[in-house]
């Protein structure tokens, strides 16, 4: 008698992103209450596996969806509203967007369709900071989206979501109690930056992070005007702050650090008994805003802890983690003078199983592995642009992109088939953004 | 009585790309005999016109097709074959594939394979350096591709097409008494750079362009050692060379010039009498091969035509003017530290209507306008990643994609209608292209 599970994948190509790197042709993927049960010969396992959906993946590769390790989800509502700008104006006219359109329900509704765009795009799970994250993770639980955010942390009595320095702790009670032990929403807390933030307020977030156990996630060294400054207010630059306050302990996650030195970097990467923290490099944001190339080549020496991100709408303007992998590549490639850097196996990594780590998931998703739950994509290969294949990995980073993915499973449930979301109606969202667009 | 015409696109948002960078909404656009006989109201077009094929644009951006200036498409067939590999070791291994594999029957199926993807990518003209440039041409001609091509001229005897330096002589005339008048072929002579021609050969080149009345397109400037070679060999850098050969009178298209200095810039800008080369900007092939990261904004600054390309698969790995595009705005943006630099809408022109100029082909297309060839691509914008839409340009630049191109037109023949392409059969020439690397 065969054996009964929810979804069989089969006849694929399988990149595990697994510690050994190892590649399976011809191979299966076996799906059960949200978790891998198998993955092995398609054969066998089409004999042994009675499944209730069976996805033929031939000439696809099957592999863990990518993560998102930065993102403002909700300025999907702005994409394209400050193009061109120099920092300072941008962030005027971001802050001025912010103000008329930004509430409970717009930010509901902008970021179903962000999770739209990166479930299309094969990303399974983002890290999200942005007002009122409660909205944005009862969307992702709706969608069927695996989210990591939480309460943002800001002094200022005029932010868009109305609450004060001390309703902020309140809302963080109610947020991680909401969703914890979710199976989709990971809490962290969001002090916005060592520059918007005092070092009693960033202290303040941090002993509230640690009564809680979660991660604490801020933006850093994104450009020199902020390092200059931050230095100037306290004696410091941002990761020697960070370091003061005790936030490089192996739990924290930080967006950006294009302008770090070398002694920021060895602190990044902690030391051999762990501490440090881990970093998410958004190529695309940085080089739209000027913001400039991050030291990425010595900070993989060193041994930090990399992840990709996207950033906002707002910034990139869309979220695709194609090409922020390629990015990252080729960048540091030019940057350093050596196209030996970098490899497209090493990137991969950087978007799947060490994202998964940095935000303290590496157990549970980053790599399809039987026990772990099936965060899985599906890379349609039949295209002109993906012939002839040579090289998985470089046909991955330099040749696929987001229109590649043909079905996306997400926990187990599949959220997109043959192109299809199957969670969120397409035409809704994209119809309710074009309202609230036109009301700006 | 209605007046009879081959196509009639219909409610679009038209985006010209003409002198005045005129935006139409509601417009339609009336193609016959290749000819585009008129852009104006759809309503009243509509009333006006009884076409063979309506084309329904709602919902679309309708514009001019992308134009690659430099691009080696036969390359297809080694797409990620050599990947992460410093400079020598990556040409030895290019051209130890090419040895390999390069014939006029594979050079045919692989250009073919390359025109699929540009043409399923919006690019309806490319300008073609490779072996066998008769049968890249000859499969243009089929597929109904804008095609620049030509002769290609490099010393040597042991070279994939088997031809000596005489024999190119002649074949050189058998290719341009073949193609000339074509309305699809554009011929050029192809010198393949300063470093692997000698100032002879090159000098020769140029007499035998000047006498068919053509173009000249070659490599310049694109790594520090072929500069510093260059200039060890013939006592001048290779734009000096290039002026000091006469190659600077404004019939030439030089592919990468990453490593150009002021003087050089302003050689290749020319004089308020004309003169001087058009530029075709590779940033990806520049970025992955680690060659630099061109000085386009002051190159813009003193007036250089500039466009852009992809370059071949080996380097690319893929043929995306999208990313062209985007990465040639960021790059300059970050470089430069100025987000205000090198707008959405001057990349967009770079891409369209200065990249024809580029080629000798500013009269012909480039433009949506009365009278030009109708080259045409259709944007659909109803996707997730492509919402909102406050900023055309921008949207267009840093939003949109290859995969959003829904409809091609070339010199009025449609080439691919809502994905589907209608010259090439798309599944023949991907086995092809298999067969052909399972081979090698």
């Amino acid at each position: 008698m065969k054996l009964k599970v929810d979804t069989l994948i089969i006849n694929a190509l399988v990149v595990t992103m697994d510690e050994g790197g190892r590649i399976m042709p011809g191979a299966a993927v076996a799906v059960d209450s949200g978790t891998i049960l198998e993955i092995g010969d398609s054969r066998d396992m089409s004999a042994r596996y009675e499944a209730g959906a069976t996805i033929d993946a031939s000439n696809a590769i099957v592999m863990p969806g990518l993560i998102n390790t930065h993102s403002h989800l909700a300025t999907a509502m702005f994409r394209g509203a400050a193009e061109d700008m120099a920092l300072e104006p941008w962030l005027r006219a971001a802050w001025a967007r912010e103000k008329a359109m930004v509430d409970r329900e717009t930010v509901a509704l902008s970021s179903r369709l962000a999770m739209l765009e990166l479930m299309m795009g094969g990303v399974t799970c983002a890290v999200d900071m942005y007002w009122y994250p409660e909205a944005t993770a009862a969307a992702a639980q709706k969608a069927g989206f695996r989210l990591a955010a939480g309460p943002v942390f800001i002094a200022g009595d005029d932010l868009p979501d109305g609450l004060s320095l001390s309703g902020r702790e309140r809302f963080a009670a109610e947020f991680l109690d909401r969703f914890s032990g979710d199976p989709l929403i990971v809490s962290m807390l969001m002090p916005h930056s060592t520059l918007t933030d005092s070092p009693e307020l960033l202290s303040r977030v941090k002993r509230l992070a640690e009564g809680y156990g979660v991660m604490v996630n801020l933006h850093s060294a994104e450009t020199l005007a902020e390092r200059s400054e931050v230095l100037a207010r306290h004696g410091k630059t941002p990761i020697r702050l960070l370091r003061d306050l005790g936030f490089l302990d192996g739990r924290t996650l930080l967006a950006h650090c294009v302008h770090v030195d070398d002694e920021e970097i060895a602190l990044l990467a902690g030391g051999s008994a762990g501490g440090g923290a881990a970093v998410s490099h958004n190529p695309m944001s940085n080089l739209k805003l000027a913001s400039g190339i991050a030291p990425l080549a010595k900070m993989a020496d060193a041994g930090v802890r990399l992840s990709l991100g996207t950033d906002g709408a707002l910034s990139g303007n869309d979220l695709d983690m194609w090409l922020a992998m390629r990015l990252c590549a080729v960048l540091q490639k030019c940057e350093n003078r050596d196209a030996t850097l970098f490899k497209a196996e090493t990137v991969v990594r950087m978007a799947t199983i060490e994202a998964a780590r940095a935000i303290g998931l590496g157990d549970k998703i980053g790599s399809l592995e039987a026990g772990k739950r099936a965060d899985i994509i599906i890379i349609d290969l039949d295209a002109p642009h993906l012939t002839p294949l040579y090289d998985i990995y470089a046909q991955l980073l330099y040749a696929a992109g987001r229109e590649d993915v043909a079905t996306v499973l997400i926990d187990g449930r599949i959220v997109m088939r043959d192109r299809k979301p199957t969670t969120i109606d397409c035409r809704e969202s994209i119809d309710a953004l074009k309202t609230l667009a036109a009301r700006a």
